[in-house]
């Protein structure tokens, strides 16, 4: 298909389907003239992966960029693609410096070792998911709530993992195709059923407040 | 304490405190001389609420006004706090218009409203999660991915539950304290426990994924 085709079918505007591929995120088409290329179904794939990137999961082209070059990478196995992609999505933006005081944070980060150790979790030490989850420990003890969050984020793992055993497990059994369509999907599910996740849970909240009779009094002149 | 001892023991940077200040999302000290005010710990917890919503939340400064000014109307029930706060937090960002047409996307919030009601789950019509989800659901369509997205979307509901009924809970229990002190730590909760799982399901898909002895294996060449 041609350009143009390929803007009206991915329903993404013809400026920024060039600036895609001006920026490489999305691969040239086959030339076949002067002033023309030929696109395919792989790029229609790779375009609806990059808006759910960018409009669900709110990353930057630079992210997104970094994505798709370790879903490009054809010396990566399976675990590295989704390893690397992971790490690029949950990077803090680049020039951002850490804004936690050294010794807390690595305090923080031995918890969350410990939190996975008790798990038995096998997370790299690099994971960006150690990062995210010591800051988010701190940023909590900051807010003074009372109770313990080390012992509550074990119980949230629990919630969690069966979830995450449901996906790995149907990712396992439908991991035919090609290995760049099978960990672009990964990818983007990862991302696209997040937000279901989180949008189920505050959907979830707003039924259970409604029930709660007190919650709806209104409030003490 | 002065407005330079509030900044440390926050650790936000005094201009960034200034900044809030002039913006109205930190309410004014008491004034104790000419260029002098006084700022005591609902200061300090509401620079803990701003920082957790615009660091781990990703929040513009747009919304985390929109959010406060809910947290701060005294006319307000609970529900009605946290149902604006969360619309607050999920609306898009203004002046962006909805990228989908119109009506794929009223047939996708049709099929949201049938989960909703399948699960006797009562949400507001008007609630941003539906739209959210209405969008999710689109985006993955557009992927193509297999399977039935809206029938994957009760089983999350299923997963999601129990989590949000043991976070009302613990909200109900632990409302205690001024209700402005209730209510900012149920939003500032909703955000930073919403990081900790969607962490916590990205570092089960990494420890689960290490386990599966394909996934490792070098690509064919």
């Amino acid at each position: 298909m041609k350009v143009s085709e390929l803007s009206r079918r991915a329903s993404v505007p013809l400026p920024t389907v060039k600036f895609y591929l001006r920026t490489g995120l999305l691969p040239s088409g086959e030339r076949t003239g002067v002033n023309q290329s030929e696109y395919g179904e792989a790029h229609l794939r790779r375009l609806a992966a990059i808006r759910a990137l960018r409009d669900i999961g709110g990353l930057s082209v630079e992210q997104i960029a970094d994505v798709l070059r370790a879903i490009d990478d054809p010396a990566l196995c399976v675990r590295d693609v989704l390893a690397q992609s992971s790490d690029a999505m949950l990077a803090r933006p680049r020039g951002e410096t850490a804004p936690e005081d050294a010794p807390a944070f690595d305090a923080a980060l031995s918890e969350i070792d410990q939190v996975f150790t008790t798990l038995d979790w096998r997370v790299r030490p690099g994971s960006q998911t150690r990062r995210q989850l010591a800051e988010t420990l701190l940023a909590l003890r900051r807010t003074g709530f009372p109770g313990l969050p080390a012992g509550a984020f074990l119980e949230y793992a629990h919630h969690v993992e069966p979830i995450a055993r449901m996906e790995i497990d149907y990712f396992h059994d439908a991991a035919t195709g090609s290995r760049e369509q099978v960990v672009e999907s990964s990818v983007v599910g990862t991302v696209l059923w997040e937000r279901v996740i989180t949008a189920l849970r505050r959907a979830a909240h707003e039924s259970l407040v409604s029930r709660i009779p007190e919650f709806s009094e209104p409030p003490a002149p």
